[in-house]
């Protein structure tokens, strides 16, 4: 496009290459989906191959995409951001997918995100605290990783309370059984320690990102809102917001927002979350808004004002790259750092390198699946770690770890002893993968049809409640 | 810093050269504001001017600071960004500056921004329509340019009612005078049309580009809301709000808001307001919050839910920047466009090369100024058009267009004959610069006693009662 030589290099800040980077890698693949002529393309690997060799001999980094220069980063102390920086999972809240059919790397995920594993003492610990057996999410290893855990037990051990904060993008009115995860979890914290629980629904957050509306957002927040109080919340110890109503409603909160906007520069984001200049300034301000609940001013009609009450955050790791953000500001202005515990993904029926996706129906069992329906879905599409035929399968066995019907077991079978023995018998071949499936399907069953049945009992007068800013049953 | 020979500029986009033009303009200015050495900055002039060849060729455009090569502009039907394109003079929402003692050129501003000139026959039309002679001033040129006036009238004359918006950013506890401007005007037109009129008070705006805090911002809204009242609003007709506070008492506000971030990506922002990776993301999304109250949905209180009552908006041309955002915007949220009535800027007492500074005292007269302080003020710093002797003086006359004293009296002398009076006297030297000063003197010293004496009746529930979200005396 143009003639000029170019020592406009030797200007370049490691950054600003590092951004040029990304543009001609963006370049690169929108040619090749574009099926542009290969000359062009060609011409296009050349230049990127180039700018990397560039990039190392100003750096003594390779680029990787998603990891900017490192003075740059804010998260520094928590290690770089959350792509795939020295690995092939891409892991941020848009995207997870990972290389591997046993999914994600998880222990690589911890070193790089810079969190703890959550390891046997950690687990004793919360036994001892909560004076209750670990749920099997913990047991398991379903809920991995964590952040400043043994903080908020060293507070309750002191008889410091704390209190819970989880939300939801409520993307369209499905919810699957992966969605419920953080909100069984939840629950179960909630019923052990006794605490409030703030769960935010990102409305707005859906409306900067997808081509919907903001009423068929904040429609979706209330279907949405209907499955989490399905869980089984008492409306005494939980506040629900949907973002477009309570940044209207709550003064407080907006001066958490703008105090957290004030302090992340787009530099910043870029490098977290990977924004660009041409994403719209609703995204590039976004993050505030899901920091902001992580502070418990943002609520003064539930602690009283108090500014200091510890809030601990139970989500998938996708979500950490927000907290990482929040806990490099939260000393900045005044407030507490939140402790967070991390879970791994759901798989999708098809696999455990992506997670599920609310628009494929065949992905997942969604929440409204009849029996039928989730049969028919596990026996068609449930990725099997079977073998090929019954004769080869008895003899070498299937392999549970990448067996989705076995994963979704982990999640859903609460009985140990009855998981190890379906984990033995078809690891030695004894149980067939159609068996295997047969077992799902009738956890799946009785289980969704319970939470149908209780969504049927929440009123829009029950959401209404649950959603209204209001004192919680604790005294602060 | 690298060594790389760079053929990368031949995978630039005329937009990414222009940002790197920015970055080197930057440069520049740093290594010379930071006495840098002499060879560190010819190099970098080298490399500049070498850049502005390369986008010469790119474009077929002289590059210009603040003027994005013009596909990228979201405002191209209405001109280019606000800054120095075209000449010496320089106007964003932050910086007003001129070259020449008269000033900042408006006619040229009036071409660069894309506006209309407020001709006679728009004059003889307000007065027709209103039924009123047109203020002053609109007669002296003060506001001089608008959008969109017409179509205001042509509804009006159809008995559609609108709207007006104005705004203040409390940066400080005091105003000056040049902050009455807008007010004075937007309080003639209100009384002259009959009509509802928002104040929106930016103390997020302020806390978020200033070294202030929240509780700083909010108190400056409160004590120039009472300098605000005291120009004589009618409770019943006004609503002056505070970002801080409306934001979290109004979904609809929020929303309108939410829905202006979604349709302006950073690349426009740093086009028209010149916002740098570096900004902070609150910076960055602000405009939307000064865009949000053009649109009548935004205020359900007052309108009824009613979203397609026009607005207009009395402000300093520095302004237009924000809107020319919204209106770019408005079309595509399914929203009128709000028009426009632009002023000139109120000069520093040191002359009218730049716009009066809070933080400066002797910059200009302040609304707490004794009358003994405005008299000092005024006889010390007011830039005199005068001659060095009174025998020049005499012989040469004065220059009423650079002679502040003079210029402040167009502002604030009502009586036409008497400053046509003063302007020949001046101009033939019959008028010596100390009689000119006392005229100003005797002119500001009572107008400011007023005003504070009507501010001293604003008491603190008055302020609330404008303040308080609620229904106006009109039927939407």
């Amino acid at each position: 496009m143009t003639d000029c030589q170019g020592d406009g290099e030797g200007t370049m800040s490691p950054m600003e290459l590092f951004e040029k980077l990304n543009a001609q890698g963006e370049k690169v693949r929108s040619l090749k989906s574009a099926k542009a002529e290969k000359a062009e393309i060609d011409a296009a690997v050349q230049l990127l191959l180039k700018l990397k060799v560039d990039y190392k001999q100003m750096t003594g980094q390779d680029y990787k995409a998603g990891c900017p220069p490192s003075e740059n980063l804010i998260v520094s102390n928590n290690g770089p951001a959350a792509d795939d920086c020295d690995g092939e999972d891409l892991v941020d809240p848009w995207n997870v997918s990972a290389s591997s059919t046993k999914g994600v790397d998880y222990d690589k995920l911890i070193v790089r995100f810079g969190s703890s594993k959550i390891d046997k003492e950690l687990l004793e610990r919360i036994e001892k605290v909560s004076g209750q057996r670990a749920h099997h999410f913990l047991r398991r290893g379903i809920f991995f990783s964590h952040r400043d855990m043994h903080q908020i037990l060293d507070a309750y051990e002191k008889h410091k309370s704390f209190y819970l904060y989880t939300g939801r993008g409520p993307s369209s009115e499905a919810m699957h059984v992966g969605h419920l995860i953080p909100f069984i979890f939840t629950k179960w914290l909630q019923d052990v320690f006794d605490i409030p629980l703030v769960i935010q629904m990102t409305d707005d957050e859906k409306y900067l990102w997808k081509d919907l509306t903001l009423e068929e957002c904040h429609r979706f927040t209330v279907e949405n809102a209907k499955d989490i109080i399905a869980c089984g919340f008492d409306v005494n110890k939980t506040f629900i917001f949907s973002d477009l109503d309570y940044m209207g409603a709550s003064p407080q909160f907006y001066r958490n927002v703008v105090k957290v906007q004030k302090h992340v520069t787009f530099n910043q984001v870029k490098g977290i979350f990977g924004f660009t200049d041409s994403d719209c300034i609703g995204k590039i301000s976004f993050p505030a808004i899901q920091a902001a609940p992580s502070f418990s001013s943002s609520f003064p009609q539930i602690f009283g004002g108090k500014k200091d009450v510890p809030c601990l955050i139970p989500c998938a790791i996708d979500q950490d790259p927000y907290f990482r953000m929040t806990r490099d500001v939260a000393p900045r202005i005044g407030l507490l750092k939140p402790a967070l515990l991390h879970s791994t993904f759901f798989p999708a029926l098809q696999g455990a390198q992506t997670k599920m996706s609310a628009s494929d129906p065949n992905s997942s069992i969604f929440l409204t699946d009849t029996p039928k329906q989730i049969k028919n879905k596990i026996n068609k599409h449930a990725f099997s770690g079977g073998k090929d035929t019954v004769e080869e399968h008895r003899k070498y066995g299937g392999n549970t770890e990448v067996d989705v019907s076995f994963l979704y077991l982990t999640f859903f079978l609460e009985d140990d002893e009855k998981l190890e023995k379906i984990k033995e018998d078809y690891t030695s071949g004894a149980l067939l993968t159609g068996e295997l499936k047969k077992i799902l399907i009738e956890t799946l069953q009785p289980m969704i049809a319970q939470h149908q049945e209780r969504r049927k009992q929440v009123t829009d007068e029950m959401v209404q409640q649950f959603m209204t800013p209001r004192p919680l049953n604790f005294k602060f």
